[in-house]
């Protein structure tokens, strides 16, 4: 079968000299997300997955709540069309009155905001007007957290043949892969792990503590809509393999989420609620570099 | 001075046993883009240059078309107020009316699309219904791209203590850096330099072949909107440090820019106008791998 995330392109290398050559690529098309006909929001994504991708974007924008308020979700025109697959509908359930306006305030055009816009403050507290703050502190080892960067690279296939894409991935206390997606986009694959879980009824917060994903796993960096989607989805703990943001930092503290960053090797940084992370409250000042 | 684009934070790092520290995070805050009053879109960055962002992001989207389109950019509110500096405000030239309808589809929610949605080459045909392909095919020199690397480096410095944004800059053919900037955000960053080169009348469209950027250097990856980015202003190549996408080759492809990617060391991949480079038209057949 065609891999629809991957694309065969000439390329000349130089290399003491230029040499042509075949190579793979990551493929970008844009993909809308409609809610009952409607266009909400145009995303540049790798294609695969796109159910996922739509609902775990609804989710994290607060247009849906669960499974349930999905009628269904399927994909507009018909195949062989040469835009089929680019556009995906949200229907919503058997009576269900969906409230578009929910669409985060970042994404939307002409909305209505004070005299001097909003600030990072103000998008934490539009969170946590939806959401309580996760108050789930079993302790989580250390050891998780370092394995989080090997159990999320162990999936990168396409990253693998291509170096152009980001991951994400859901783990279990037990270290076990609930759901792993790459794409071009980070956020894309954010949003497709936890549309995975929501697909399959296994969402964080809906799971009982034995089959719960605890922790989300990204490569990349993390900012404000990486702990926006975690929370949620209901994760205790997000692991970035590279820096976190000022705001990304404020929300996790916000929102009850213990933030581990540039995990590499056995080593790592606590960002937010270090006190989860068994040791962690135990932090010895550091001797001044 | 107080550095708007840094944060101080308590971290607890676990090498081997726990530490606090204090660490240094890039500021992440949302910045409203308005026109004439009306917020057109809010994009998470990093604060600092917010008026050649601005105007950066409003010249891709095809909003402004050039300086005279411009009378004033200024940010809303009074200094003091917490919000101040967070939505920026900007007012047409005389006479000026600007077409709001213009901003990039992709960006835009409740546009009207065809049943089936859009596809990529509809994003490259929007580009092209607004912009002639770069027809200007004066060599570049090989070693300039293998150059680029470096000098964009070298102004990575909020890069060098925070490990968490991306940067970009316009070079000329002879290795000089006329722009360059980092944010959080890729394209951010590419708006910022854009919009520089705006505001000081040295966008490469509106340069004389002496004092031309030819060259617009991204760290990461390159992507759909980095093309139409660099199409727009008018640069004849992009190179970016890791891998491209498939829309963006193909974008570059139709607008004339030659796109170089896995740009290391001596090293680089040339996915678009390679006959531009010089020695690129001379590529030899590959040995089968």
């Amino acid at each position: 079968m065609k891999d629809r995330r991957v694309a065969r392109v000439s390329a000349v290398v130089r290399n003491e000299g230029f040499w042509s050559r075949e190579d793979e690529v990551v493929i970008e098309e844009p993909l809308e997300i409609r809610v009952a006909g409607e266009a909400l929001a145009i995303t540049m994504r790798t294609p695969a997955d796109d159910r996922a991708l739509a609902l775990g974007f609804l989710l994290a924008e607060g247009v849906i709540r669960n499974l349930a308020d999905v009628g269904a979700v399927y994909p507009c025109g018909r195949p062989g069309h040469t835009r089929y697959g680019n556009a995906i509908d949200v229907i919503p359930g058997p009576g269900v009155s969906l409230d578009l306006d929910k669409l985060d305030k970042t994404r939307r055009v002409g909305i209505t905001t004070s005299a001097c816009g909003v600030c990072g403050r103000d998008a934490i507290d539009d969170l946590l007007a939806r959401l309580l703050p996760n108050e789930d502190f079993t302790p989580i080892e250390p050891g998780l957290i370092t394995r989080a960067t090997g159990l999320l690279g162990d999936g990168q296939h396409v990253f693998a043949r291509t170096g152009g894409l980001h991951a994400a991935c859901a783990i279990t206390r037990d270290a076990r892969v609930l759901a792993h997606a790459e794409d071009i986009g980070r956020h894309n694959a954010v949003d497709k792990v936890v549309g995975s879980l929501l697909l399959r009824g296994m969402l964080p917060r809906d799971s009982a503590p034995a089959d719960k994903a605890v922790l989300l796993a990204v490569s990349g960096r993390s900012s404000f809509e990486i702990i926006q989607k975690a929370a949620v989805a209901g994760f205790l703990c997000v692991v970035s393999v590279s820096a976190p943001s000022s705001l990304a930092i404020e929300t996790a503290q916000s929102l009850g989420i213990t933030l581990a960053a540039f995990s590499r090797d056995a080593r790592f940084s606590l960002y937010s609620h270090p006190e989860r992370v068994t040791g962690g409250q135990l932090a010895a000042p550091a001797v001044p570099a």
